[in-house]
């Protein structure tokens, strides 16, 4: 009688909710301090303080019915304005106010341009592997999803299982880097073999293919990691950021669609991913964190924790001869497991009270997430624990 | 090639935001004063002061990766505990923390409680004069609205209509009670009929009907209106409730569904509802408006000033011979138009610079909706224009 595929979604419990319940019941038991959870995705470092400051600042200096008031349904035109300016400096685009759509964070970035873009029957091609939400909010749409297989060497695109995969209800890709689960960063060549390819394949089928680029970790790089900003590289590219990573202010949800004037049908996307956020319920972006955004565009919560963690998981695996491809971002590594089955390693680890992520549930069997935006210290205690593990296999 | 039906709900320029801007513009040529706008139903009094009191104290004793991180997708278990008491005391209701599921704001509750309740083929009875969104809201899950036409003398509900629209394919009722934009509150009297009839239904189709109790105006009320708490009188009532209106500050998204235990397969529909916020893009309520909603949700905006707008206008009305019945709540007055044609009668309206809004677009025609959400200085000047226009039809 209800609607029987929501009621499975807000049943299944996420396997990763399920690691960190349990590593909260163990913590119970055998202390805080010796439970190693990486399983959880949740920005570890505060929010820049500039955040709360420009929080108190507004509530102090703008009057109440503007500061929580409606704004238009894209957002408060001076927030898009700035946004789009701090965009145009950083990446050499020309945005304006009326190419950026402000949305309750990534998901909701995510939700509505493809209600926008798709139609029952249509397919979107998407990356292993990959962050497992893409399948419901495709799926959502009444559109399918085609799954390529990863490319294990470098996490890159592996064009020939791209091409296979290809065909005249291809209506749009959807790409992610930096790479959760992978922390894998697209580079320049592959960015741009992709746009080629995808050229030259709109002029064989004689329509627009579209290239959502999912990006909210694009502030998390190391190493000088270069990010090429996709729009830069292919004329039909839509970009759906987040501020929840980049401000560690995920709850808060707020984020944005950039659809260029480039872009086929620009300002019939716009209004598409407009309608979509209409009837899916999404009213404006929450009126506050709309110009907290603004205020703080530029800024990046601190990041050496995660530059150090990295360092030193990285070094570890390396003594302990687990082969993990080294990421340009994210807070995540994604090393390969000494047996093929993902999951009875992680279930072996989890035994060490060591609890990581199974590559299967991303697409990508044979590999494990680990997801360092926690202490160093628990970094640190950890490594030890995963010598034992890797100790088992030799 | 995108999705039409989005790119026509993205285009579609509301009638209200027309006229809004309409406005906008007569003012920057005949000044502000000389324009009487009643067109947009945005709260105009300020946030009560603890709002942001409470925003300021969460920024200087939260830890910010608390304050602003994910919560739980149904929100914070203590926010939901706490928003559940205050209804306890306020309704003898038996509610707890499971019963609650924290929302981006009352289009939000809307969407994911129609997303989890309907399949493709359903029905969803309305009743006008009803808020345009509802149509959106409903068709985007595949559902069909049906519309009861108005009793247009009292604006309850027309039973008789009603009954002449209900069929098996009946999943779900949708009322908005004290009504945008006809201000009416259900009678008490009205509530328990309508309880009797539905569960009469529901023996007679063998399923059960859900009543969805559209609430966000609930506390916005006049004259010690009494506005019955539904799940009191029928089981399978499910509460959509938004803090935009009470508190003013619609632009920060926060609302929340209740799904009473007595409530027909309850748990499966808490489910349902939460499986569609997951596919709709919702991660979760705002996690710092949430903890705001819980710290004031029995505080509610100074609503004297609405209280005084709406006298005003109902001694205008009846001095002037316009018929209005006197709404119980809401910031909304609907008169019945002295011309059947309620469109020509705001064009009318309109060359007078008096911006109202016809009732044809709420399914009600012959009436207008009067926004009094403005400062009283304006009613008052409005009032002698209103009587220019009422001396045109005697």
């Amino acid at each position: 009688m209800l609607n029987e595929k929501m009621i499975a979604l807000g049943t299944a419990r996420s396997v990763i909710r399920e690691l960190f319940e349990y590593g909260n019941q163990r913590a119970a038991v055998v202390g805080r301090e010796n439970v190693f959870d990486f399983s959880l995705g949740n920005p570890s470092v505060p929010a820049p303080a500039k955040v709360n400051e420009t929080i108190e600042r507004l509530c102090r200096e703008l009057n109440p019915v503007q500061l929580h008031g409606y704004t238009s349904a894209p957002g408060a035109p001076a927030v898009r304005q700035t946004i789009a300016e701090s965009l145009n400096r950083r990446f050499g685009t020309r945005f304006s106010a009326e190419n950026l759509f402000l949305t309750c964070g990534a998901a909701a970035s995510l939700t509505c341009t493809l209600h926008g873009l798709c139609c029952p029957g249509d397919q979107v091609v998407v990356f292993a592997p990959y962050f497992p939400e893409y399948r419901v909010f495709i799926e959502k749409t009444g559109a399918e999803m085609v799954l390529v297989p990863a490319d294990t060497e470098a996490f890159q695109i592996s064009f020939e299982e791209l091409d296979r995969r290809m065909n005249p209800k291809t209506k749009a890709l959807l790409i992610n880097s930096p790479n959760n689960p992978s922390g894998a960063v697209y580079s320049e060549a592959t960015i741009q073999k992709l746009a080629a390819y995808l050229r030259e394949k709109e002029r064989e089928y004689g329509h627009p293919i579209y290239l959502i680029s999912d990006e909210p970790y694009r502030e998390i790089v190391f190493d000088g990691a270069f990010v090429p900003y996709v729009p830069n590289y292919y004329e039909n590219t839509l970009v759906c950021y987040s501020f929840s990573k980049s401000l560690s202010l995920p709850g808060e949800r707020i984020g944005y669609i950039v659809v260029p004037d480039a872009c086929a049908e620009s300002r019939l996307v716009f209004a598409a991913c407009a309608g979509a956020a209409r009837a899916l319920g999404y009213v404006c972006a929450p009126s506050l964190m709309q110009l907290v955004a603004a205020e703080c565009c530029e800024e990046t919560a601190d990041l050496s924790v995660y530059a150090e963690n990295r360092r030193l998981l990285l070094e570890g695996f390396r003594q302990m001869g687990i082969h993990c491809v080294a990421p340009g971002g994210t807070f995540y590594l994604f090393p390969r497991t000494p047996e093929p089955d993902d999951v009875a390693f992680a279930r072996r680890a989890k035994e060490l009270d060591l609890l990581v992520v199974p590559g299967s549930g991303f697409g990508c069997p044979g590999h494990v997430r680990i997801s360092h935006c926690v202490p160093t210290e628990r970094v640190k205690k950890a490594l030890p624990v995963f010598e034992r593990l890797a100790a088992l296999y030799r």
